[in-house]
């Protein structure tokens, strides 16, 4: 493709209005342009990157025979009554009326027609296994549109629909689509982890999320380096140390400890390390309370206390509550003289002679042993990992990034059947509600996830899988017409075995550096004015360094390097 | 693909609702399932011919250096409003409001969006000319949607956009993209016409419609055989006869002709030929008044009319015009002895000795001669061409066809540009509005063109070049696991050259054969009884009969007739 009839508006300045790494370098590249909040024309560079995104989740959709169909983005009203979600989806839900005042939503998800639409043609568990995909834009009114194509109102994304017949069929789908999930956003150059996304409280995991590890992501995800592990960090486990054998300590000391509230100031007064401290906190548990001992370097997760006690209502006891209790205030709590259940955090089993609030103001214990100075309920895990901690699974010690959902795997089970009336008869001639799970790849996302981790100072460094063209020939001179004719030639021999753009507009040398480096193809052939003598400038997008190479070996370079 | 993992709900039924061919077959052959009136799911079958019939479109777009964008479905209503449209275009524009209570229009076609995207962008003629191109579900809220995907209400399009700072490029464009749209019609397999489209009172042809000849099309098309000539039978011009050297003729005379006042009815009466009768029409030209004198058996054409006389502004005259004017009744009307001016069309010229009416009730003069017995204004080209008339371009007798509009080009000028202030440097460094033009293809259209002259009474019959497999396997009989094996040898060494699919259902042969023949894949290979002695049944699906071939020659078959 020649540049002069391309359309790539880089621009020189930072834009102001962007919001994050991507948003500012699809700018720059003139990839994309705005035409209102959340809402972008993606213009050729963009365009090219989605279609090899797309079919390399076509491809991996195909090989685990997932069939393409394509859904309307007009969703009639009355199926998404059927399954609650009108009401329920809110205003992120773009509603419109037709021209006979019919209610449509603007397709966000499929749920609701691709169960519709198989409720009338699928009457026999025999036609079990099926799994449906499309790759579509899908509309979201999102309340903040922001960081360009990472969080939009009109995206496109690849949604799949699986059905079953019986659990180990939709088991199977699902580890067949979490495979092929890994597969394309390895294959698309992602560092991503697949993080299990909800708490057991439901019954075993039955959602991952893809995350692709990225400075700009919403979520923490607790990873290690060199092995699979990756937990969102409200479900990272803590390692549980060993049970140490422990002498039974000092005897325990009431101390004054007048405008001590916090444990760093408890940690400063007692002149001792933070990790020498505990915290303690009274949770309500339904309608119970109980008292929380931690680290006092720990943070509680609550996510973890409720899979704890099994339930979602729990929260911090007030002020008054603990008043009530206690007779005490948050700041001198502690677990000594309470008919509280106290329950410890693992990494306090080992800890011995440590500071406690003493249920009264101003006043801390030190010295304080737990099964001697007070009972203990139960250890467990109530807190969020720390950077450097050995992981749950012991793969070596866990580091923390910020990650970008790109997809998500996800078990749907008979929700929308039940609801929506998708049945087959099974082998015993009984009907029975199909089994179903859906599987969605955020495909602008991608893009950008790919983006926000391949990229220096001066531009975008595309992946090979998804590059929009493999070369860029630049001349460096265009009243140079000698060297003008040579680079034609080269762009006609490269042209038969890759992509080439080809900068043939008459800019300066410096602009199509400039531009050449923003658009970031794999490979930059720059003919100057040593093509007369027969060499050109060959530079890798990822190196510093160029070579001066014979014209007539720049094939072969590729060959051996690309 | 086995057919086991695919979905293709084939019905044996013919659809009531089903309003045309293509409609009907589509519903059969398990394509198209309507989620509301004119909105459709594309299932699987049809998924793969819209990726092959885009893959076509696309090829052909990158050939002419066509560039892909993608631009969003929501178009903001402050763009519409620049260009006039958002009135204008009246119900049929789909709208809706955001959470903010904001304007949008559900894009049914994409001018003012890439028109605000280019105005922002292009400062200088020397990035001209640009043709941008997408391929995109559109909306229009169509009055009564009809004739399954022909007419729905989401649809999908291929529309492309060029800019330009001169007319001569607007021109190179225009012929390129015809030429395009010629090989992309050709390779997806219709017999299709470019049709110019409108009248020349604006200034020369600035638009063609590609028609795909089919009985269900909404317009008449006048064509020949073995060549390029095509019009709409509002434009397609009339033979015009040699001038005959005619002789004075039989005198006048006044006849009575009672309850005659029609052509039929007053050739019966004085027992001559249709042809020799004449019909007097009196029309209102702005503010003026006509006499238009056809043959009795020729039908006026108010297009060519309007047209020769360069207004919009005509119309039939009413019954109280005409008393007026002549004191007579329609049924009774002819030129001689009036004021008016008369006009005759080019096939009267050479006409003797013929009736007219004597503009009183109940009588007609015959032997009627022009020149002699009223002067011509005028002779002209006013009237239908009929079938088997020779073409304007003497290519051949022109013949009728229904056509389908599945693609049109079109010269916008500078209508977009000037409403929206799209303006360029030209090369004295005057700000010059840019030329644009447009050009669209009815993707869903084209297949639904390409099944309604591809089929026969069982089913489709895919061209090659969109078909969504190659080839179709079928194993006769599900219980014979000899013949299965065999078939699943043959579906893995065909599948590495070929796109096939593997009937591997447990259904009875005639089922399969029933779904196959309506599914139409070029050729089908039925693995039976033979296949034991090493036989597998060959059929093209376009052809009756069937051979049997010994299965090792059945690639080396395929390879020679593929």
């Amino acid at each position: 493709m020649r540049q002069s009839r391309m359309f790539i508006p880089t621009m020189r300045e930072t834009p102001q209005d962007a919001d994050s790494l991507s948003h500012r370098l699809m700018l720059k590249a003139g990839m994309i342009k705005q035409m209102a909040s959340g809402i972008y024309t993606y213009l050729p560079i963009t365009k090219l990157v989605l279609n090899n995104i797309e079919q390399i989740v076509r491809e991996e959709m195909n090989a685990i025979d997932g069939v393409e169909i394509h859904m309307p983005v007009l969703h009639p009203k009355e199926l998404w009554q059927e399954s609650g979600r009108w009401e329920a989806y809110g205003s992120e839900l773009m509603r419109m009326k037709d021209r006979h005042e019919r209610d449509f939503a603007l397709g966000p998800t499929h749920e609701e027609i691709v169960t519709a639409l198989l409720r009338d043609e699928l009457k026999s568990y025999k036609k079990l296994p099926l799994t449906l995909f499309q790759i579509q834009t899908k509309f979201r009114d999102e309340l903040r549109p922001r960081y360009g194509l990472l969080r939009g109102r009109e995206f496109i994304m690849k949604d799949a629909y699986s059905f079953h017949s019986n659990e180990a069929s939709l088991d199977e789908t699902y580890h067949d689509m979490y495979s092929a999930y890994s597969k394309i956003f390895s294959r698309v150059g992602l560092n991503y982890r697949a993080v299990e996304a909800d708490s057991g409280a439901i019954g075993g995991s039955h959602t991952h999320e893809f995350m692709a590890l990225a400075d700009i992501g919403e979520d923490t995800i607790a990873y290690t380096d060199g092995s699979n592990y990756a937990a969102n960090i409200e479900k990272a486990g803590c390692p549980v140390p060993e049970v140490e054998e422990l002498n039974s300590g000092r005897e325990v000391e009431k101390v004054a400890t007048p405008d001590v509230s916090t444990c760093s100031s408890l940690a400063e007064f007692l002149d001792i390390t933070l990790e020498e401290t505990t915290k303690t906190m009274i949770m309500r548990v339904d309608n119970d309370y109980v008292m929380i001992l931690l680290r006092g370097d720990h943070e509680l997760n609550d996510v973890k206390l409720k899979s704890h006690f099994g339930t979602d209502d729990i929260d911090f006891a007030t002020d008054e509550e603990i008043q009530n209790l206690l007779s005490a205030s948050p700041g001198s709590l502690g677990p000594v003289g309470t008919d509280l259940p106290v329950y410890l955090d693992h990494q306090v089993r080992n800890m011995q002679d440590y500071p406690t609030g003493a249920n009264e103001s101003g006043y801390h214990f030190i010295n304080v042993n737990h099964g001697r100075d007070f009972e203990v309920e139960a250890f467990g895990d109530f807190r969020f990992i720390t950077e450097g901690e050995m992981a749950q699974d012991g793969s070596g010690p866990v580091k923390f990034m910020r990650g970008i959902e790109v997809g998500q795997v996800f078990k749907l089970g008979t929700k929308y059947s039940e609801a929506m009336n998708l049945n087959v008869l099974d082998e015993n001639g009984r009907s029975v509600p199909v089994l179903m799970g859906c599987y969605g790849v955020g495909i602008s996302r991608t893009l950008s996830a790919i983006i926000e981790s391949h990229h220096d100072d001066r531009g975008i460094i595309w992946p090979k899988a998804v590059t929009p063209f493999d070369v860029h020939i630049i001349t460096a001179n265009p009243k140079d017409k000698e060297a003008a004719e040579i680079a034609e030639t080269l762009y006609e021999d490269l042209g038969k075995h890759y992509r080439v753009l080809y900068d043939d507009r008459k800019e300066r040398a410096g602009v199509k550096f400039a531009d050449s480096d923003l658009i970031g193809l794999p490979y930059r052939i720059v003919v100057g004015r040593a093509a007369k003598e027969g060499k050109v400038e060959v530079k890798a997008r990822d190196s510093e360094e160029s070579m001066e190479l014979p014209i007539d070996d720049v094939k072969q370079y590729l060959e051996v390097n690309y």
